[in-house]
């Protein structure tokens, strides 16, 4: 098969697929016609992930303003400093109108000018914009407009990825998987986490990462935290390490967790007993949840599922975030695998599955994979083995 | 001297000033003051500069709300993710209350309560803050409550570095003019301009820096672009290069513009008459600018110094971007020497200096350095010779 969520589609780092300008148009225009039946007078799209969605155009994130505007039923437009036209012309994937303005003028009155702000208006701004141009927008826009966020639209159209974006993300995927693999056969012991969290940025590029944007190292007691800053500390033998990495390729993201212990090469340091018992817990808890992800099944399900097994076995209250988080041209983007999330999954849908099981001043352990929801249910992104890596270190 | 602006303290980047605990408790002291006194019911920070400014901490900016909450006349605290606790534990520089929530909690309410916000009640968010976020507290609220920006109030406390501040900025310039240096020294010719941004980008982190933001390799006429971004244009003999390269050293930034002259070897393909007048005419407009720069005198002041000498010229339409930017924790931020800025300098303050000449079709030239505000005129933390760099390439 060779659908847009078949498996066994294989594409090369060198093969990478670059979204056409076409696809770009469509998006601008499903974009229109869903802020038009939201029943908004306009969609305002800042710098970020949406801009970069709709238009392909990766700009940097300035105090002057970017801003596209859609108004339904009219040509797209964006507004963008001078200086910044060539970059403009350079990066839009797809015609838009580029309205410049100049270092002495007021671009927030312009961008909103053509906007039917009438009373009880409802306007639409990127998740990601910033305060200062949020709050410039809404003054221009005046009090009787009503400001609310682009994800109220955007949300259903970025959810579901295409052959494209699920191809960059499983090349990401299997990016991080090389170096998971590389630095669980590496050395470890008597190394700083933060030591280790350099080499894992430096390999993430090295295996064709634009960006390398975290590298949870956590050892020994600081596995027990989950966003553990890689720190001074040495990591030493008989003692688990969490390893979080992540970045992006081709725009789209990397996010994997694995569980390693290190022995230094003495039998007698290997994971203790409670270890791994907690480990095996995590391992089918994982599994579980993975298994469950299928069109029509809610978010909070595939929550409830990983969390059910860690529950029974009286880790509960140690699993103290969700389960998953979306993925794509952000890091962490809808959809949102937690309790009170009651929306179905559908086919399409990127996200992490990441329980993890944390036991304060002890220890901890987290498996993670992407996971796409296919049409009959789960892709698995990753490839690393999930178990435990005992490792010499 | 060796007073907070002395040029004769050299400190060397094994010596890196670390900001102190009490410098902290101190800003934010101030910042509380500054608070009450511009009549805010509260300042509300989320992850960015002002948060690191104030409190050392730095944040991963996430969906999960961070939010460092600070009401006059009562203790600051901080709203994380409960998963964030050890992180922000570790990356306070000053004690400040920590309130966790669960992943099934809004943190808006939370973060809000204690707040008298009352009708007509003002509150100031931070300018880097995330739209998600703006609206969801702003939502919180409630109507009668209006929202400013929060630099009304940390402008004045972020804008005026002290003696450490401007050691890491001194740094920071110092190490990305080395990277001019050995850009310049090295092959040009034939390589693509994004080759040569990935030389300068890896240049930086050798020298010290935490990360590099930018690398402009603007070559024959894209040097006419401002902000042109490195493409797969391959640099020839006989054309200019705009080469503007920054990141951060400790957390400040580095900006620094050099222009060069790619002769191939061979003299009868250095810079044509034209290009040695314009050039000319904007190393004496950087130079006055510079010169120009003493408490009191306002930023449109400077502005104004370095245009008059290039509009002189005639060449006043092809300097259509301001002359400089404040820098520190931000790449770009107060003070912004630009036309309609009547704000005095002083002591203290730190921005770019950077005119430049773009002749659309042909090419274009900028030099920047970043200048301090001495107590008696300008202190340039740029030592790179600033005259046009002619290379073999």
């Amino acid at each position: 098969m060779a659908g847009p969520y078949g498996s066994h589609r294989v594409v090369t780092l060198a093969e990478r697929p670059v979204v056409p300008p076409a696809r770009f148009a469509d998006r601008l225009a499903r974009a229109a016609d869903a802020t038009g039946h939201a029943g908004l007078a306009a969609l305002l799209v800042g710098v970020g992930s949406d801009l970069r969605y709709l238009t392909g155009y990766e700009a940097m994130p300035l105090e002057r303003l970017t801003l596209l505007v859609l108004v339904p039923g009219r040509d797209a437009f964006i507004v963008v400093p001078r200086l910044e036209r060539g970059a403009a012309e350079a990066g839009l994937r797809t015609p838009v109108d580029i309205v410049t303005w100049d270092e002495t003028e007021d671009p927030y009155a312009e961008a909103v000018a053509g906007i039917g702000a009438v009373h009880g208006a409802r306007v639409a701004v990127s998740d990601t914009m910033l305060a200062m141009h949020v709050l410039r927008l809404q003054a221009a826009l005046g009090q009787r407009v009503h400001t609310e966020l682009a994800s109220t639209v955007l949300r259903e159209l970025r959810m579901i990825k295409d052959a494209d974006e699920i191809a960059l993300l499983r090349l990401a995927a299997q990016a991080a998987d090389r170096v998971v693999a590389q630095i669980a056969a590496g050395r470890l012991l008597g190394r700083t986490e933060a030591d280790v969290a350099r080499e894992v940025r430096e390999r993430l590029i090295a295996e064709g990462h634009d960006e390398a944007h975290f590298a949870i190292v956590g050892s020994g007691p600081n596995s027990a935290s989950p966003h553990h800053e890689a720190s001074e500390r040495v990591i030493g033998a008989g003692e688990p390490i969490v390893l979080d990495i992540g970045g992006t390729l081709g725009g789209y993201g990397s996010d994997v967790t694995r569980t390693l212990w290190v022995t230094g090469g003495d039998p007698a340091r290997g994971p203790d007993e409670r270890f791994r018992h907690l480990f095996g817990v995590l391992l089918g808890a994982q599994a579980a949840a993975t298994r469950a992800v299928v069109p029509g099944v809610s978010c909070e399900a595939i929550d409830a599922t990983a969390r059910r097994p860690i529950d029974v076995e009286g880790y509960g209250e140690a699993f103290f975030h969700r389960t998953g988080h979306g993925i794509g041209l952000e890091g962490h983007e809808d959809p949102y695998l937690v309790e009170g999330n009651g929306m179905p999954l559908s086919a399409g849908m990127a996200f992490s599955v990441e329980p993890g099981i944390y036991l304060a001043g002890s220890y901890g352990a987290r498996i993670e994979d992407i996971v796409v929801c296919g049409p009959d249910g789960p892709i698995v992104l990753n490839e690393a083995p999930r178990e435990l890596y005992v490792v010499d270190g």
